[in-house]
């Protein structure tokens, strides 16, 4: 515990927990203006595409797959990250090595703020 | 290239380039609600202590060093995450392996859309 403003990426008891769908864990936390979401993603599972208003950014941190947006398909290795602009179609296919996105909102998605399942909205 | 709005974290041909200060170099990605700026710090550099408005978020992607914040000292290693809400003043300081964080700005820093110096505002 470094303070009430620190977190790791790597500590599932942290955020607040959400299954997005079987396979897409995430512990998300929530800021004024940001929200951000750690997503673990299983081996070759795959999100729904869906959309939102809200401005997001991707970061993967770990594993690989594709990314899914505006109906193009984009494979993603560690460090590479994307802009999706409000209301564009994404989703995420995991690899054979599952995925960790780190997911940025803004502003924040209010159905995220309590605990649950399923991507809202 | 694998399109208009893909990018990695660790092609310093990316970004708008910017230099906070001797030794800490940075590349910014503004888009429409965030900006992502990723910043390199060379080994035992410190930035220096400042504040704005702006909420922000950093993530320590790569090395070590100490998170200043609120007066604070927190050290940090990779995984590590934070939250700096706006007009509290922070800084970091690399260790002997430097470090690279992403920091997560909203709304933008307006004065970081374009190449520079400074830490701006």
């Amino acid at each position: 515990m470094k303070g009430e403003h620190f977190f790791n990426l790597h500590d599932m008891t942290q955020g607040i927990a959400r299954t997005l769908s079987e396979g897409l864990e995430t512990r998300i936390f929530p800021g004024e203006n940001v929200m951000l979401s750690v997503v673990r993603i299983a081996a070759n599972r795959a999100g729904e595409i869906h959309s939102h208003p809200q401005e997001q950014w991707g970061v993967l941190l770990e594993g690989g797959g594709v990314r899914i947006q505006a109906g193009v398909e984009h494979e993603v290795t560690p460090g590479d990250f994307w802009q999706t602009p409000g209301n564009v179609p994404h989703g995420f296919r995991a690899g054979s090595e599952g995925a960790v996105v780190l997911d940025i909102f803004s502003p924040p998605r209010e159905e995220y703020r309590r605990a649950g399942s399923g991507y809202g909205g």
